[in-house]
C-alpha cells in the first residue's frame, strides 16, 4: 500500500532516539537530570479537579462543537482582563494549542503552499505544516543577534506568491525570545501590506520576565482580518494533560473554515474545558505572578550556572522557559550520546534537546541545544553542572 | 488572504441550517421531538467519573503520545477477549473514533487521491477526506437492496491508480447494515488484489441485533497489512463527551506514521484515557447485552410504528442505532421546514436528519432521512407518529 508524500515527510520526535541509551544509562544506575522536557513539575490547581469531581450530568454528552459556553466565557474574560476586546463569537475551543495549529493550518495551507516560520522554532511545527501538503520556509536568526527575527528586510524578501502566513511563537519556543510592542508592529504591517494570515502562537504569554504589560497580536485591531492567536491551559495552569485550548480570530471567515473542522471532530473533551473554564475563574494576576517569579528565579539560576560553561555561547532568556545555548563542541547530539553512554559524575549525567531538530535549514543548529527549566533550581544547577563537566570530558576524549 | 481550496470544499453541518427554524418553532412553545441526533440518553457509567475523581498526582501530566498504558492494555484485553490477536504496539489513543480517523486518512491520502466509501455514509467523512485533498468515490447502493454495498462487481469497476483505500462504517451509520462475515471476506479480498488499504469504523461493533457474534475486520489475520480499525468508547459507554478512541493496526509501517501525527499533538487527554479505561476493567458482556436490549427494543418501536405510514420503505435495520427511510414527499428538506414551521399536533412536531448530506453524489438521497433511535421508546413512537402525520398535511398541502 502507498502512504501519503506528506506523511513520508514528517519525522518521529528527535528525542525518541535517545530513549534507549536513557534506559541503559538508568540500567547501570545512572541518575539523568532532564533539562529536555517540556512538562512543569508545578502542581495543577485543585480547581480543575474539583470542578470535574462536582460534574452530576447522568451523561457525559458531546459539548457543542465552538465550544462549552463555560469555557468559551472564561477565554474570553481573561482576554477582556487583559484589556484585549475578544468576544465569545472570536472563539473556537480545542484539543490544546496542538490542535488549534492543525485546523489554523488546515483551512490556510494546500499542497506547494508556504508559510514564513523564525529558525529555530517548536519542532511540532514541521509535521503540522507537512501534513497539509505545504512548507516552513525559514526566517533566519543567530544567537549572536539573541534570535531576534522581526526584521523587515529579511522577512520581505522570502515572500513569494505562494507564502500564505507567517507564524511565530510568542514568547519563544525554543529561544525565550519576547517581541516588543515595536517588533510585533513589523510583523503586523507586514502581514497586512501582503495580505497573509499572522498566527500568534501564544501559549507562553504569562511568561515573561520583564517590565512590559502582557502582549498579544489581538492588540492590533487594525489588521483584524490577518490576525489568529492559538492558546491553550497547559502551561499556564500546568494542565499539560488536559488538552484544552483555543483558536482566537475576529477573522470570521477564517472562524466558519475552523469550525467545519471542529463539527467534522464533533467536540473537544467535555470535562476538561470544564476543568479549564474552572481554572480561569479560580485563579488571576496573583496567580500568574507567583508561577512567573518561580520561573523567572528557576531562568536566573540556569543563567547563572551557564556562566561557569566556559565557551558557551547563550543570552538570558526574557520569556517561556527554555533557552538556545551554543556549546563549545563540534556536535551536540554526539555530545548527548557521549553523556548517556560514556560519562557521569558521582552517578549523575544529563539530557537536553540537542539544536538541529529546531531548524528546518540542513546543519543548522549541530552545536546548538535547547534547555528548558521547568524543574526544582538546585537539580537545574546540578544539571548545568554535569553539563559543563561533560563538554570538558568530551572534548578532552576528542582530543585524545 | 486565501483559504486552502480543500477547505473550501468542506461544508458545515447540514444540520445546522435548521437550528434558526428549531428556535423560533420552541418560541411559539412547540415541543420538538428529536430523531436527528446521535447523542445517546443512556447513563455514562459511574465507573469513568470514579476513575477520574481518584486521580491523586499532583500535576496532570502530558500522556505518552501513544497512549496511557492503562488504557491501551484495556482496549488490548477487550479485544482478546472478543478472540481477536491485539497486542498493544498495535494500539494508538486518540481522540475519539474522529481523530483516529483523521489521523490514518492523514497517513494514507494526499492530494487527487481516492478513497471509496459506500454511500450513504457518515457526513464527517467528506470533511475528513476533503482536508487531505483526496476524494471520496462513492460505492452506490439503494434502498431497494437494503443498501448492501459489499459486492466484488460493483466496486473493482471504481478502483483505479489513484484509489488508496476502502472505508465502511460497520455496523453501519446512517443505514444500521451489519456486513456478514462473506460480505467482509469479499471486502479484504478486494483490498489484498488491490494493495489497498480497508479501514473499518467499527465504533457500533457491541450494537448488533442478530444472533451473530461480535465481528472485526481484525479477524482476518491474512490481510494483517491492509485492515486499519477505528474504534471509540463514545457509543460503546455512552461517552460521547470523554473524546477517547483508538488506531488498531498490525502494520507498523502505518502505526509509526501515525505516530508522528501522535506525537505532533503530543498527546490524547490523559484523564479521559484513565477514565475509559475504568470504563473497560468494570463492565463487561453483561454490561453490553444489556445496553444491547434496551436499543434493540428502541429498533423494534420504531421499525412497528413506520409500518403505520403509508409509503414508507425501509428495512429492519441490524445494528448501530440508525435507520434510512425514503418517505412518500418530493423533498425531505422541504418537509423538514414545513414541520419546524407550519405544522403541529397538539403542540409537537418532529426533526430529523435530510438523506442529502449523506451522499457525495448530487440529488440522491433526496426524499430519504436518516432516523436515529437514542431516546426513550414513548418518545420515539411519539416522533415517528408525528413524522407520519406531518407527511400526510405536507402532502397535502402540496395538492392544493
Amino acid at each position: 500500500m502507498k502512504f501519503s508524500g506528506r506523511i513520508e515527510r514528517c519525522a518521529l520526535s528527535p528525542i525518541r532516539k535517545f530513549h534507549p541509551y536513557v534506559v541503559a544509562a538508568q540500567a547501570q544506575g545512572k541518575k539523568v537530570y532532564h533539562l529536555n522536557i517540556g512538562q512543569p513539575d508545578v502542581p495543577t490547581p485543585r480547581a480543575f479537579f474539583d470542578a470535574i469531581g462536582d460534574f452530576r450530568e447522568s451523561v457525559l454528552a458531546y459539548a457543542p462543537s465552538p465550544g462549552v459556553e463555560v469555557y468559551l466565557d472564561a477565554v474570553k474574560d481573561y482576554y477582556c482582563g487583559l484589556g484585549f476586546e475578544v468576544g465569545r463569537e472570536d472563539i473556537l475551543a480545542t484539543y490544546g494549542g496542538s490542535e488549534a495549529l492543525q485546523i489554523v493550518l488546515s483551512c490556510i495551507l494546500g499542497e506547494g503552499d508556504e508559510i514564513l516560520v523564525p529558525e529555530p522554532f517548536y519542532p511540532n511545527y514541521m509535521t503540522f505544516v507537512n501534513v497539509t501538503g505545504a512548507a516552513i520556509r525559514p526566517i533566519p536568526t543567530s544567537g549572536a543577534e539573541g534570535y531576534r527575527f522581526a526584521f523587515r528586510d529579511r522577512i520581505e524578501p522570502l515572500i513569494n506568491d505562494r507564502t500564505r502566513a507567517i507564524m511565530v511563537t510568542n514568547p519563544g519556543n525554543p529561544t525565550g525570545v519576547v517581541l516588543s510592542k515595536e517588533e510585533m508592529g513589523v510583523l503586523v504591517d507586514i502581514a497586512k501590506k501582503h495580505d497573509l494570515f499572522l498566527i500568534g502562537d501564544e501559549v507562553y504569554r504569562e511568561l515573561v520576565y520583564g517590565d512590559e504589560p502582557l502582549s498579544s497580536f489581538l492588540e492590533f485591531t487594525g489588521a483584524a482580518e490577518n490576525i489568529v492567536v492559538v492558546d491553550s491551559i497547559s502551561k499556564r495552569f500546568s494542565a499539560t494533560g488536559a488538552r484544552v485550548g483555543a483558536i482566537l480570530s475576529r477573522n470570521h471567515e477564517l472562524l466558519g473554515h475552523a469550525l467545519k473542522i471542529c463539527q467534522g471532530r464533533l467536540c473537544a473533551a467535555t470535562l476538561d474545558q470544564i476543568g479549564a473554564a474552572a481554572l480561569y475563574r479560580a485563579l488571576g494576576e496573583g496567580y500568574y505572578a507567583e508561577i512567573r517569579e518561580q520561573y523567572r528565579s528557576r531562568r536566573d539560576a540556569v543563567v547563572e550556572s551557564l556562566k561557569n560553561i566556559p565557551g558557551a555561547e547563550f543570552r538570558c532568556p526574557e520569556g517561556a522557559f527554555y533557552l538556545m545555548v551554543k556549546l563549545p563542541v563540534d556536535d551536540a547530539e554526539k555530545l548527548q550520546y557521549f553523556l548517556l553512554q560514556e560519562f557521569d559524575d558521582g552517578g549523575d549525567t544529563v539530557m537536553y534537546a540537542p539544536g538541529e531538530g529546531f531548524y528546518a535549514t540542513p546543519g543548522m543548529g549541530k552545536n546548538e541545544i535547547r534547555i528548558a527549566y521547568v524543574t526544582k533550581e538546585e537539580d537545574l544547577r546540578r544539571a548545568i553542572e554535569l553539563l559543563g563537566l561533560g563538554i570538558a570530558a568530551y572534548n578532552k576524549k576528542q582530543k585524545e
